[in-house]
């Protein structure tokens, strides 16, 4: 650890549409010293989601934005180097919310220390973590899934859409995901025990979904918006949920798209089929994570959820990676291995 | 009742656009004559509301539309003329749905005996009936109003808004009518005690509604569309919700409105601050009306709940009211008295 110097991966400037190399800046900074009550964090694993894009933004959201400047935000799995705060110690490993860079100092706030023994370290940023309770809330909570209805679950391959799917199959429904490639496709269905998997690029893709669900659709789980979302409404149930998750669509968009207005179209479904649609924010859910976390931790162990990583190697590959999460380029849940833990 | 005919008002055409006179038929048909196990009912009062017009559309909604040639729907308050249907008498008053006619026959099925003394007759077609009914479960079910809250109503001075904002009174809220006229809103605010009334043809009027609305919106409730809706959704707080009722705005819009398309500007808003949007078509849930009833004969008794009504006479001025019902016309709840009871 001696010469160690601290990389960090800052936002240059904001974006305007995608996000591209020179809105990230990676400098060196020393590592710094560990003060009474705190501890220094060495990052092992990074987790890039698509809600960083709306952090690169200014304006309210739900969460205070990135500082131009300031370092990127990110869920992280990170090894104590020292510590000066009690109930910690040197080489237990945490989850905390460091962000692009090699070190960072804490508090203690935030921070919830994992057992290394539940499964690799990386899937406290995925599947046991942060995507993995979003997919089971949304689905659960607002979803409410009953034996026999029809799920459709956009971005099926991703970490979040991955884990809906196979939870509502666990449900009894019947589950129909959207990927952006065939191989992504095949995955969902083979791998992942969907019923089919709808590639959205295709030109038929509208028709193809109609056909995929001959009894309409009780659950939409929302993480896409934009076409997909369009070819989802005519084909709801009356009494369908749509939880909305995320809108990775309209993420790097500059602008609305182009009319007419389709709002009214989506308010007098909402209005004639007594649709619920509901926005959530995983951060509002923790007092059931507990729940979640001794579930899933039994379904991946007996085998009845799967779980694929796209593991990249190296915090300075963080901003090519995260731009391309954002097209789709990832294939399943996007960690980047900063580094390996000390012993 | 001797050379009496039956007047009948049919769907004559399916309107594009704006219902027009060309739309309606007035036909003379011979009074029919009960059956065994059938009643023969009269029309006292006809109700006219904002659905009707989706009735006169094709396609598939929540119900049937009206087949061209066939008497429009509606619900009405009528005297038994003559039964041969246990347990009702020539004489009884019935809340019926016999449509746009002077007589119908009936076998009971979606009938209910009236109280004469309960209140004014037509009171059933309006407060103590489906809209202020609507008014209840959409406010207090889905709203879920709680004290010190902001509460929006669009057509404000209408059967279903003018309750809604009078029950948010009653549950301490603070509460913001959208009306049409100065008249409308004078009304809205001297006679029913909403805080404030906001003319929605104003050329300011989204300036004027975030002024009224200084802490944001919590519970936005849905009867028009348009404009105003447009105008809610940057003021609503986090956790609002919208019991989606109708969009009268867009009944007769014969395409979609020019864009930009705002979907994706309300979807962010309803992910971001976790709004809660849900339609409902109140007669899902009539298993509560006896509740509502006693409730609300209360409030009309003591003062807390005010009524009015906008009373035109003969069943051939329907078409015409009902037009200016769809351009916010009438002012209170619009009520055709078609015959006095015979005694």
């Amino acid at each position: 650890m001696t010469q160690a110097k601290n990389r960090q991966i800052l936002l240059a400037a904001r974006p305007s549409g995608a996000p591209t190399a020179e809105n990230f800046d990676l400098v060196e900074r020393e590592v710094p010293t560990a003060g009474p009550g705190q501890m220094l964090l060495r990052t092992l694993f990074l987790s890039l989601d698509p809600y960083m894009r709306g952090r690169m933004n200014d304006g309210p959201s739900y969460a205070e934005p990135v500082a131009v400047g300031g370092v990127m935000t990110a869920g992280t799995v990170c090894e104590v180097v020292e510590s000066k705060l009690e109930g910690y110690t040197a080489g237990d490993i945490v989850l905390a919310g460091s962000g692009w860079q090699d070190y960072a100092l804490s508090d203690g706030e935030a921070v919830r220390k994992l057992d290394p023994d539940a499964g690799p370290l990386s899937y406290a940023l995925g599947v046991l973590g942060m995507p993995g309770f979003t997919a089971y809330i949304g689905l659960l909570h607002i979803g409410q899934p009953k034996a026999g209805e029809t799920v459709v679950v956009s971005a099926a391959s991703g970490a979040v859409g991955s884990v809906v799917g196979q939870i509502a199959k666990l449900k009894g429904c019947r589950v129909v995901g959207v990927a952006g490639t065939p191989e992504k496709c095949d995955y969902v269905t083979q791998e992942l025990g969907f019923d089919v998997c709808v590639n959205y690029k295709d030109a038929d893709f509208a028709d193809q979904l109609a056909a995929a669900c001959p009894d309409g659709i009780d659950i939409y789980y929302e993480n896409v918006g934009g076409a997909v979302f369009q070819a989802v409404v005519p084909l709801l149930n009356t009494w369908a949920r749509i939880p909305v998750c995320g809108m990775i669509a309209h993420y790097n968009a500059t602008a609305l798209p182009e009319g007419p207005d389709r709002t009214p179209l989506l308010m007098r479904n909402i209005l004639t089929k007594r649709l619920l649609v509901r926005g959530f924010i995983i951060f509002d859910h923790y007092a059931d994570f507990p729940a979640f976390f001794s579930e899933m931790t039994a379904w991946l162990k007996d085998g009845s959820v799967r779980y694929r990583e796209d593991m990249v190697e190296g915090l300075e590959t963080a901003p090519e990676a995260f731009m391309g999460l954002l097209e789709g380029r990832n294939f399943g849940k996007l960690v980047v291995k900063v580094a390996g833990p000390s012993s």
